[in-house]
């Protein structure tokens, strides 16, 4: 069995979960690159190989208890056991309270809580074994607080939030290190900038200067670090914002 | 439109729901005592009456859109608003991660968060147009931190205590007061002491003395305090424990 | 000994202080007023004494251990043993972080903790004996959180914040309870607006509308829910807000 | 003017000082090596010097206003300016409630806050002209809890993390990275273990294993990972603990 990294939630080549790949493919990593649309993924395995790396595209649902076993299953087929997973699903999702149907709140549940907790089960069943490996959550500004508009999407970050630290506090007396990140701040690429923020984000930009956002590179050196930290000192929560983000 | 209190997630009348019902007839108010058990809330309704108040049982699955409406509208039919609407549905739970389903996930998000979403659309819809009104979430220790064996209980938790945090950040200022209570330690008549945690409950009571737990009537009169709060202090998160509980 | 209210840190009449004082002779209880002004307590006394309550004054530099000492020596004394003890010392001091001296940091450390841990000290080694009793420490939005222009009086609020916790950590188990009241907002008739804040004030009241600050007495009603609260349901840490602040 | 290290609360070698010390002159920068015992910073300085780096013993007890300018004038003097500053004073120090004098309350203020606010305003203002910088300050579990036989070290901690939030809410927009790390759990060759702790950590460290304790040096690499992190993705606080600490 030869070490892997598994990134879920992984859409353009210039996000959080492309950036990831990246970066762990130039350690020297196969990476498993799974998200929901074949052609994104498959640009970023076209471009690790680019790069000298290795990878392998996978399209997934990780929604789906089925193809989240399927997946770890695969990887295992293939004579591989993760050293580091990472979840990265779920984008910010403005609602209007009054108007948000209960079908809404259960979508959000579904992609922002439920897809990790299919991904940390199996993760942890696949590295509890081997007695070591690292589970990195993607978190946002919203799993620390609620606010009008983000209601639902806060509750369900929040909850991630939670989960990420009873696996942490569950797991890591047996060499699981579980981290969760709070992406506090706009990142650049992201989902974000295409959902009608777009202009919000020009504005703050030009307040902010050229600075004003998240680089997805930056982020993945720390989800990086996260996963090379030694036993002796795990961090379970992470912050990262641009410099000039009012937190 | 006469003002009413509406108490969703009724069980015993020794229960956290039965006192919130009691207290609230004792200060006048006509008592919608919403619950699953037919049984069990007639015998709140029955104890209300007794005690000279006013109260009506009404059964409901509050996971259910439909039945929180219905219940809802069937309050406005009666020519009654509620200034006061006490949300206490989602009893601790815990669980085997390894072992936990999809399907106890969502279980566990429709008892703990989907209803209360739920009651807080209606109740907030309904509060709204008289400018004031009050709506309180029954939190737990687990709302603030996840832990083992409670990584499902405490991401339901933790997303209704987000959920409440949006909401009061939005209706605040229009004259809604929304509460999140943290109920920090086993509660006296609770479901806990019927489910498994009976013998660690005594050895614990034995250690602590015979106030090792919190009283339901205590838990009562600061729900109605929280409801008694004029609009110029209004306290949002609320912890609540008995003196020996280690927090 | 017959039981009795110390309020330390009395200010005008129309200040928190002042109104703990009244609530708590209201209810019976002989209440110190114990401040640095001997008009302004003087004040107090003669307003809950006109009221039908009992009180006296005392005049206090309560960042002196020898002073503080002498206050609960001389409650002693005559005859009284604290039931109620609230620290309402340390009002809101912005400064200039670059321009700060050594020597204001340290006269804000007195005022906002020194005073308090003083305080806390005579109130528990008073009440222990007895085996219940409730201290209540004054705090405010900076003891959650620093931020720009109120680094040193974020650092006095935080520190007196964490030494309530451990205080009542410590000796809630023997009957003492300890708590800590978040005041979140502009106070009606505090020190904030005689100090260049009340243009400021003024303003956010004509956005915000008549009730845009907190009333000391709701402020004083929720300090006297406190000390009623029974063993069996404690609150730790309480924050209170005018219904239209952001939080 | 070249780039410099200046690390503040250098103990042993062994000790977080002096690993953040080795890790900065490793990386190429001049490191000024201060603390209160010359003896100490000597062996660290040697140390660097036989690994082939740069650095200079500065002799200081920053609880002195005029020192530490002193030390910073000094570094301006020798024509360099600091890009990388650590504070790393106040060590973890137990203390029993009711025999506490104000004196001792003083004198934990001065070494856990008040050394921290002079190495903070200096490090700002000789880093603002160049709009760039890293500031770091160690923190411990205590900086985010209180609890008992730790009053007033937790209030003293408690007061450096606001202080340092306040810093990172003021300075962050003009180029300066301020972040707080939180040190959970024992340090290996740190002052803990020779203080009376030293039986219950054997205890600790029997039912835990090896790597109950944190290890200097990955402390350190985690200190200069911030250092590195760039202007678009900054963290404020980092915890980290040996994977067996409970949290």
């Amino acid at each position: 069995m030869t070490p892997c990294a598994v990134v879920i939630g992984v859409g353009a080549v210039q996000g959080i979960g492309g950036a990831v790949c990246l970066r762990s493919a130039k350690a020297g990593l196969h990476v498993y690159v799974a998200g929901r649309t074949a052609s994104k993924i498959e640009q970023v395995v076209a471009q690790i190989i680019k790069q000298g790396g290795q990878a392998s595209a996978y399209v997934i649902d990780s929604t789906k208890p089925a193809e989240v076993t399927a997946l770890f299953q695969h990887i295992a087929d293939e004579q591989r056991v993760p050293e580091l997973v990472v979840h990265n699903v779920g984008g910010n999702t403005p609602s209007r309270f009054l108007h948000t149907e209960a079908s809404f709140y259960e979508h959000l549940w579904r992609t922002t809580f439920l897809a990790g907790a299919l991904v940390g089960q199996e993760a942890v069943r696949r590295m509890l074994p081997q007695g070591h490996g690292t589970l990195i959550f993607t978190g946002a500004s919203a799993s620390l607080r609620g606010k009008p508009m983000f209601a639902a999407f806060a509750a369900g970050k929040a909850s991630l939030r939670n989960f990420a630290q009873s696996l942490a506090r569950e797991f890591a007396g047996q060499g699981l290190h579980v981290a969760h990140v709070v992406i506090d701040g706009a990142v650049d690429g992201d989902r974000i900038n295409q959902l009608g923020f777009g202009v919000g984000r020009v504005v703050r930009t030009l307040i902010k200067g050229a600075s004003g956002s998240l680089k997805p590179e930056a982020i993945a050196e720390n989800y990086w670090h996260l996963h090379q930290q030694p036993i002796e000192a795990w961090t379970h929560e992470l912050d990262l914002r641009p410099f000039k983000e009012k937190f």
